[in-house]
């Protein structure tokens, strides 16, 4: 059983993130919120995201899961016409359809089978450097790099954090956030110098879903980095994980 | 003889209506004013277009025809600076011809030649439903069942009207607007069910065209669709008619 | 030696003036600032912009020359939140490279090679005709034109400019400026009728260029035109020249 009405902004965050890395995904409902773990088709990338009930404006739910078609719900959510309107979102049992009520508008639709999805488990990693900053920071730096190569390194030194980009004849780009820049760095901790590469194209796409926040990054030598951050309010947390890029040479 | 002035918004009403079903037409232009009728090359939609002399700025005419081809009267509205803008229309006879002047600009228009142009007869049909709605109501149901569906179905009962496409897989979308939702809702005459099927992209194209305004709509059981609504301020009445699609199964 | 700090406003004037003819361009630094010389890949148009040391916020160098990717430094413009945000130029002669810091993003950018550029020499012309307009007056011409013909005629009388375009089928565009039109046409000196045809994109481009200023134009009979106009708020000039069509028949 599963019965909820929520904001459209708030689904539409939900549905952002997870639309970064696949095109269905796994809901697990629960009585305390939702729960969506969901790894790339490349495997590169994984994502967690949790939603907390305090973050829908009802919820009535028995555990459950329910195989989404993302692209489906982003077209539902055009539907709004401002960001506060509310869907209701209702499992049918006997059609095994979930139902999508906005304005006027009922939305029937089916289910993807859930049967093929394995379950994803997030790895435990020790990842030594913690750095909190700016998301739109970051944004900067990846477009400065995108068009000279395909990956960008993320650089920790105890009082900076630099993303470098590496092109061919020593083209580079450098963003460099120094831990004084109290605007756009608000924690670094970090006791060795720590370096890993990374896709721009998935980094990129992570650092997007942030918005105009502040995001956490944990990252350790040519490990996963890993990104967390609030949605909803604070009533949502996301959790990303991106393989590093092996490096042929430096 | 033909010469009037006319607002660039005015003229944009009515490029937008016949535009939507053909690329060239034949205006008839009489004391009274215009009238435009015009079936698109599939013969599956018909446009009745009247504009007053009111409609416009200035006007002085004898009766003739005008073939004009729409695309170039959409570019020639790209000029206008201000919707306000006026637009001064001229029939050269001895070069057969189309002036218009706009600001500081001359353009010197072929006309289509309308020999080969059969005139339009708006057929007779009873239709005995009636619902007055708003437009913009209607392409919310539109654009929920645009990816579900390439036709939709009208349904109207005594006291609803339902847009309602059906997909895939039991997959539907449905919009009811029911008699006492009075903002979007002004009338609903209707003694017996009735269900009428069209093609989604003509029906939308068409609500489109009505803007932020009423639309008229007469329905009947498997017959065409007539919408009727206001342009120019009412001073102009723009009539569509959109045949039914048949209905393999329900 | 080569050391500049300039707001990214006024480079992108540079840029965008100059990217309408080339790729890539030899920038040529002296004590006084900058000058650009280049001719388009079809030797149809030229380009002669300076902008003096005044249009820089800071300004150092000594004389040479660097040949710039003018899509790499449209990249970097890109990266500024505000049109006063600040670019740092910098020559680096050990890596032969130029430098740009733009907030907290370092870009190290490799030179274009200009030993095969050839030294664009400013042809001596003798143009009888001179008219100073306003830009966007000009525009709406251009596209009153562009769907008609792909060359337009500059027709100057002595009391007037007019852009002509001819068509198939006798069809035509005409913007008239004439004398009397003070807010469009500041100065109109033509002693005898003179007519040029030129290319429709390129003259669209160049007037583009302009954005909402004024512009100079020398004309004479079937010889290149001549565009000046300022940039960098009166510290920066550029000249254009664009060839002539030549005429199969009236």
């Amino acid at each position: 059983m599963f019965h909820a009405k929520i904001k459209a902004e708030t689904l539409k965050e939900v549905i952002d993130v997870i639309s970064k890395l696949v095109d269905e995904a796994k809901f697990k409902i629960t009585k305390e919120g939702l729960n969506i773990k969901a790894v790339d088709p490349a495997h590169v990338a994984m994502v967690d995201l949790t939603l907390d009930i305090k973050a829908f404006e009802e919820y009535k739910a028995t555990e459950m899961e329910l195989g989404i078609d993302i692209d489906k719900f982003k077209d539902v959510l055009k539907l709004a016409d401002s960001p506060s309107d509310i869907l209701t979102l209702e499992y049918n049992k006997e059609k095994n359809k979930i139902v999508v009520d906005i304005g006027n508008i009922k939305r029937i639709m089916s289910l993807v089978d859930t049967s093929n999805m394995v379950d994803t488990k997030v790895p435990t990693l020790n990842l030594p450097v913690k750095v909190v900053v700016r998301a739109s920071a970051i944004s900067k730096g990846i477009m400065a790099s995108e068009k000279i190569s395909d990956h960008i390194a993320l650089v920790v030194s105890p009082d900076r954090l630099e993303l470098i980009a590496k092109g061919n004849a020593e083209e580079s780009a450098i963003l460099a956030l120094t831990k004084d820049m109290k605007d756009d760095v608000e924690e670094l901790e970090c006791k060795q110098n720590t370096k890993s590469l990374f896709s721009i194209d998935y980094f990129m796409k992570m650092i997007k879903s942030v918005g105009s926040g502040k995001v956490t990054m944990n990252i350790g030598a040519d490990y996963p980095v890993k990104l967390e951050f609030n949605i909803a309010d604070g009533n949502g947390r996301v959790m990303y994980l991106l393989a590093p890029r092996i490096e042929s040479e430096t």
